[in-house]
């Protein structure tokens, strides 16, 4: 894999940048639709690609381990092959979801014990065996199996707990360098910092990771609950820290602003449930603001959802129509919001590379940032 | 509208023919994609069009009075604007629903009152309304208002019921031949022949609605629990009385074999929620028989659904990764699925009606009926 930072902004940290993975070639900074399950709920792998034109999908660990299961991931050649996504994939290391949605976990040195949300079934997630299970996946991209802390958490714990993720990186490493990539494709892998919102534990942190000299760095717990301001002073501890000539991803964020405010401190890659979740409940992301489309305001307004969109779904189906499905419930009502919101997304990252490049971000991020929260 | 007979098989009653429509020309035999609520579940409009190749869609009066409503259906510029489908839509006129979901109905000569099964706020239909109701809607094809009585129906009920199905049909086409259409498009309204299972009172019903001289007749009540060779029987008695020069569609049927064999009776036009309710649980409609992807025995099945469709969702979706979608219950499971299902149905009365032009129907329906009723 390789990194190509391209251009960087004068009046923040912004950066835009080219990462070159096997499977193709992102430009940073970018999002990542996150495919839970194997999907991008309710998206067309055809559409990522033509209408929303994702460089790079998530899937996470716990899922997938679950179901479909590794024997069948294995099989089929990996989740490229089983899903027909062909550019690069990230996967996260299960982590998050053990705690926040397994039954039953308990951590401990050796790894964690919890049990299946589907089935009850037990299972033992460990720093080796998480590696191997990204590496049967086929990730582009695997991540170090770590403890994500919740918000709040008291300094004593969030000390613990980081010198264990420290430790777990350490074997993570050990078994992802003693093993080899599958299916004939690079596999990479990238460490995550922790800290919790204690400014002191994410500087010594970022100290190790940078340490382990991989070939991108990550930065994990946050997005928890904390205030945006508390998030931002971490971004900002931590990315005076990691390498300059590395990528560096911002785990679980956020809101259309948490994304500009972040590139602005430094992050190139960011994925998060926001557009997709949200979209299914009715909540729609634009470049004017959040329009939540169940409101009665939308009932008559016959306009499209974006009449200058590039997205066919945004210029064919209007707010009345859209407002009327997601209220009945239809499939169809999830499928054009969160084509809707990822679009946005998508674009939302591409026009702040195109600031990037032409040396006019911080401006613009000013500008958008009042826009982007504004309720319509 | 204008139906032209193209070519009549010579072996059984199948007929080819052309629906001209003020919003384009529909080749029979058709199958009508159900679009309940102004939706057909699961799929975009441009998919209809280009993936599924859909000529005609179904809307539901029930669902769309209730929701979004016919103010908004009026302002929107009728049901092709509100969802932007340009095709032809015929509308049901309600009853099938007001007896199957709605609650504490009551039918009277006057009409049909009874309790959304939304909000539990009474209604009226009647007669005039429902047309006034499937105007405002803009069907390009209006179905009279009649009650679909129950399997099984004791003789006297249906009589007693299909004698006010006749005084309602009187009174659907004064309202209806004393409005004028909307929208700047033509409408006109199908008669509906009923009768339970009784021969004699489907020929009485089917005597009265061929006395009405309308552009195109229906059959309803039918797929309701009964027998396959009870339904077949019915067609049969009441497709040798509608007269030979006009559309007849029969209600709600079904299987493809039911569709084939009904074909063969002298049917035009069908819909049917099966390929679309069945496919979001799993069953698959195929030409060598029915899939239900869920069974173990395709977890490791990583072949196209069908690599020789010409739907590209069959091509590069396994069955694997659909199994894996539709135990997950994830979206895309029955996006792919309802594809899959709507092209295969259209498939098949393109295929049955290729054979009916070419003089070859009856030989290639009997080898097709062996084979799609098969559990692979």
């Amino acid at each position: 894999m390789k990194f190509k930072l391209q251009a960087e902004d004068k009046l923040s940290k912004a950066r835009a940048g080219e990462l070159e993975t096997a499977r193709g070639t992102i430009q940073t900074p970018i999002f990542m639709p996150v495919g839970t399950a194997g999907t991008v709920k309710a998206v067309h792998q055809h559409e990522l690609v033509q209408d929303i034109k994702a460089q790079i999908i998530l899937g996470n660990t716990y899922h997938l381990y679950l179901r479909p299961g590794l024997d069948v991931l294995r099989q089929a050649g990996g989740l490229h092959a089983f899903n027909g996504w062909t550019k690069p994939i990230l996967t996260d290391s299960g982590g998050y979801q053990v705690y926040s949605l397994a039954d039953a976990r308990k951590i401990r040195e050796e790894g964690v014990t919890f049990r299946s949300h589907i089935d009850g079934s037990k299972h033992l997630f460990t720093p080796e065996n998480v590696m191997d299970t990204q590496r049967v996946i086929g990730a582009d991209i695997i991540m170090a199996f770590d403890e994500c802390t919740p918000y709040p958490c008291d300094y004593a714990y969030a000390k613990r707990s980081l010198d264990m993720t420290h430790r777990w990186l350490k074997r993570c490493c050990d078994r992802f360098d003693s093993t080899e990539p599958l299916y004939g494709f690079d596999q990479t892998l990238f460490p995550i910092v922790q800290g919790s919102v204690y400014k002191d534990l994410r500087q010594q942190s970022a100290e190790v990771i940078a340490s382990f000299e991989r070939e991108g760095n990550a930065i994990g717990g946050l997005s928890v609950g904390e205030p945006a301001e508390e998030m931002y002073a971490m971004t900002e501890v931590v990315c005076g820290i990691l390498p300059h000539d590395k990528p560096r991803y911002l785990m679980g964020v956020g809101t259309p602003v948490n994304i500009l405010e972040n590139i602005a401190l430094g992050i190139d890659m960011f994925d998060c449930v926001m557009p997709t979740r949200n979209a299914r409940n009715g909540m729609l992301f634009t470049r004017n603001g959040i329009i939540n489309i169940r409101n009665k305001k939308w009932e008559y307004d016959f306009s499209p959802i974006d009449a200058e969109s590039d997205l066919l779904a945004d210029r064919v189906y209007s707010k009345s129509y859209l407002r009327h499905l997601i209220r009945s419930k239809e499939i169809l009502g999830a499928q054009i919001a969160s084509l809707h919101n990822l679009n946005f997304y998508l674009w939302l990252v591409g026009e702040a590379r195109k600031h990037i490049l032409a040396g006019t971000f911080y401006e613009w991020k000013q500008k958008m940032v009042k826009q982007l929260d504004q309720r319509l």
